[in-house]
């Protein structure tokens, strides 16, 4: 018989070369793996060839699981064989409904261990050259959900338009036209955006824009969720942000 | 001739399997290895043995290198011996200097890849089981600097104080008094507390309070830098939280 224990791992953002050695081993001594579409599959090659692998992400846009189902499963794995991996991307604690997941694992006496990973919202920018602090820039950054609980963009976003914060938003894609009018509102048009999707895998694209432009690019470009949006002055130091908006002003200046 | 190259890794929060795997790969091919403070030296065990490693940290309190000068060591190494590893603590765009650093370099022409860490400002308070965000307690987390470029606290630590946002100051213990202020000044006196000190090491501490009482409770406990104070509801899902002040409430509320 197996002692029932959960691993509750940030597989990173995507790249398979960015979660940490602790989470590899913990894959490596796992008996049942739970994995959601966030997490790089490829990952699932450091596990047992016995480890049982099950998928409960979204499938063709519907969810396979409620959250309530997921948890139900944890337990009952771990009580049937062990070793259960929570594998989730990102950092399980970075709007992952990890902690609501190993509530209910401990409330079955179960114990469960959390390790950390490399969080997207720092990792995608970074991958695209993008800092979220640099003096001068930004002192402060702040990473904000675009989908909470009851589906609104959070209120913390007014407050966000006001601060010289990056502001960093996961999973906002659907509320960009939103966001970009809230900083409108306080005279923020100018300021920098980039769009990174899919950061730090093979397949990703970014762009990099203003409040004022950067949704008809989305459009263009047709960017979509799972995506990083990054709003700040930090943004500014991007290469391609200084070819596009930079140089253009200096050229005006210089008549 | 070995050709110049930097890799401005992320050494992660403290455990030495919190590192991730390209980062180790990238210590492994090192010729030069440049750490500081935060990170921590039993990573250099990956480093080839003839590989050069070299402390940029405080030492006594005191610097040892100004900016320039690392900025400056880094190009000499890597044109002297080929592949340099900067290796910082937590995540190197964290308030690390590192966009600074590779800026440097690439003036050089001298390629430079970034390999992102797992931050303190989330693995921190993970490790003793605070989730930086859940539903119903935080919808978003702000990391503020405690030490900004003019030694003042950042301006965005008031608006911090008005939002419902997990607030994550970095370095900011000799700032606590004056943080906790600003809280207080947004009648948030009784909004949860936590220090973590050397997060997922062997030798964290940590301890938990409100707005009201923190800074009394850090003399007494005698916690300091490098530490990670987290505040917002989430910390009141600390055990020791809810053993502390919510069954006292319980009791008081019952007579």
């Amino acid at each position: 018989m197996n002692i029932p224990r959960i691993s509750l791992i940030g597989a990173g953002p995507g790249d398979i070369e960015l979660i940490t050695l602790k989470g590899i081993k913990a894959i490596e001594s796992a008996d049942v793996i739970l994995y959601d579409a966030l997490a790089n599959e490829e990952l699932l090659a450091y596990a047992k060839p016995d480890a049982v692998k099950v998928y409960v992400g979204k499938r063709l846009g519907k969810y396979v699981y409620t959250q309530e189902q997921i948890n139900y499963q944890i337990v009952q794995l771990a009580l049937e064989y062990g070793h259960v991996v929570r594998l989730k991307g990102g950092d399980p604690f970075v709007f992952g409904r990890g902690f609501e997941e190993i509530e209910y694992v401990r409330s079955f006496n179960i114990p469960c261990e959390v390790i950390s990973g490399v969080t997207s919202a720092i990792a995608a920018p970074a991958s695209v050259g993008i800092p979220v602090t640099t003096r001068g820039y930004a002192e402060s950054f702040w990473v904000i959900t675009g989908t909470t609980k009851t589906g609104e963009l959070s209120n913390d976003i007014k407050l966000a338009a006001q601060s010289t914060a990056t502001v960093v938003v996961l999973m906002g894609m659907s509320k960009l036209e939103q966001i970009c009018a809230i900083f409108t509102d306080y005279q923020k048009q100018d300021t920098p955006v980039a769009i990174v999707q899919n950061g730090t895998r093979d397949n990703a694209k970014y762009l990099v824009g203003t409040i004022e432009d950067i949704v008809s690019k989305v459009k263009t470009k047709k960017l979509s969720n799972p995506a990083v949006i990054v709003i700040g002055e930090v943004v500014s130091l991007h290469p391609e942000f200084i070819e596009t908006y930079l140089k253009e002003e200096i050229r005006t200046m210089r008549g």
